[in-house]
Parts: C-alpha cells; structure tokens; sequence
C-alpha cells in the first residue's frame, strides 16, 4: 500500500548521492550535493550552504577539485563533514595528503583514487538552502586500479556502498 | 600510481547517480542526470538533452514525476531510456499503470514504490549538452514497505544495485 506523504519525507527517501570530498585551496568538506550537470563541456555541479567556509572559497577561487574517497576512508569522510576548516587545517587532522593540481591551484587529496580539477563557469543560486557551482572538468586523476565499486553513498544519515552491477 | 586523464575519462569514472523515471503527462523518461536541489524549500533537478521528448514536455507544463524504480523493473527501464515517447506510448509499451497526481496533472508509474511529483520552479541552460529543470516537490507517495536498497543506480554503461550501510 501506497502512502500520501510530505515533501520532505518524499526528499528523505532519496536513494543516495556519491559521497564526494571537494577541495578548494588547502580545505576539505564532504559533500552528498554533488552531480553530473554536462557532458559537453565535460562539467558537474556541487550544492553547498552559504554559510560554510567553502562557498566562501569557491566564490572568491572560482575552481574546486573534486576527490573521490573509497568506503574505507570512512573515519575521514565524517571528520570532514563535521569539523569547520575554519577551527582546524583538515588536511592535518585526517592525515591526507595534498597533491597541487595540474591546473587548478587547489589541492587534491593523494589518498583518493579519483580526482577532478574543476574551473567554475556558472553559479546558480535561486535562494534556497543550497547554492551550486557548476565546474568544468580541466583535468582528472585515475589511480591504475581505480574500481567504482570502492566508492560509498549517502542520503539522510546512511551512508552505503555502492553495490553490484546488474546488466 | 595515478595517471593523469582527460577530462571526459574523469567524468565517466564518476561512481553512480540514481536510476529515476521521470514522468510529464502521459510520456516516461530514464535518466540519471538526477540530483538533489535545495532542502528549504524541499527539491530535486533534473538534467534532460534539448532534442528529447521530455525536455518539450516538461517545457510546456513546467512539471515533473520523479518514480524511483526497483532494480526487478530493469527490462522496463531499459525500454523507457531507449524509445522514443514520440513513437509509442510507454506506459503502454511497459505496462506501467499511470496513475494521476494529486498536485499535478501528469500520471505518475504505480508500479514505483516512490513517487515525487514537482512543480518546476527553475530552468538552468547554460548552453550545454543538458538543460537542468528545478522542481519543487509538492507531495510525495511512499510504499509501506519502501527500502533505499531496492534502488538502482547508473553511470556509463553500468547499473548497479546500491549496497549495504557502512555506518
């Protein structure tokens, strides 16, 4: 049987985003607001709140990088959810490792084996919880052994794995 | 070791995006390009190519059925991401049962266990290969027995299911 429910409930039951550490200058925040926004340019999107430290870089950087943490990275996925970059440098307390990028003058996280330097070329913000920065890709990073199924998933407090392929 | 990559390879190693089959009267799309907006007020985007049936449609009525099928739907998932709303009815072709929205006038899939029906509130067009709808979520309708891990997921060439919780 089917239920009539809020928006928010309808918001809430979301399967779930890739997790995603985005980096602008020497900063880490983890990230679920991020997705695909053209193929051509090659370009993605990320939704961050106005009130954190990194929509105050990206504004003033215009460039982000886009790093691709594996389900094992967990304990530093949290820590960088939840500390302010404005308390601590996220780079110390985690322990990864930055990386400058080729283009970019933001750092990458060495650890993740998936990177995306990102230029940004458009803004949108209409006024709700979240602004977005779409980035056009200039340039990736791709560990050898690079597999998508290490990567992990997120949505309204479960974070899981990303699980087997079905075709 | 990481080895430097194009653009394009760096957008196609991207892990997945939820499989949603939107809905705009009478027609059903698949797509990916599907992400979360805003919290306040509660709403999600949709990425769709100009030349696409959907895009026209959602266009002229400035609304949208978000339907998050189960991974057992996976031949109808197909069948709506590979024909043409312009040659055949995929409700028909399917044998999906529409179902009106209670806010909206388009059907909405009976046969999903989640269903966001949206009022496009926003259009984002930067020129390019995707223009991306906002759509406030107005009401939603949720299975009793609805559970994240019947999800699907896609990105380049793969659907998967979405795995087990990690925290």
């Amino acid at each position: 049987m089917k239920l009539t429910a809020e928006p928010d409930d309808g918001l809430d039951a979301i399967p779930g985003f890739p997790v995603v550490l985005i980096t602008v200058d020497n900063n880490i925040m983890t990230a679920a607001a991020f997705s695909f926004y053209s193929f051509k340019p090659p370009s993605v999107m990320v939704g961050i709140i106005p009130e954190n430290l990194t929509f105050e870089l990206i504004a003033k950087r215009r460039e982000f990088g886009i790093n691709f943490p594996t389900s094992d990275q967990f304990e530093e996925i949290i820590t960088c959810g939840t500390a302010s970059g404005r308390d601590e440098n996220k780079f110390e307390t985690t322990g990864f490792t930055p990386v400058p990028g080729e283009v970019i003058g933001t750092s990458l996280i060495a650890e993740c084996p998936l990177n995306l330097e990102c230029q940004v070329v458009h803004q949108i913000d209409f006024g709700g919880s979240h602004c977005w920065f779409v980035g056009e890709i200039v340039k990736a990073h791709i560990e050898e052994s690079y597999r998508r199924d290490r990567a992990l998933m997120y949505w309204n407090r479960e974070f899981r794995r990303i699980g087997a392929i079905v075709n």
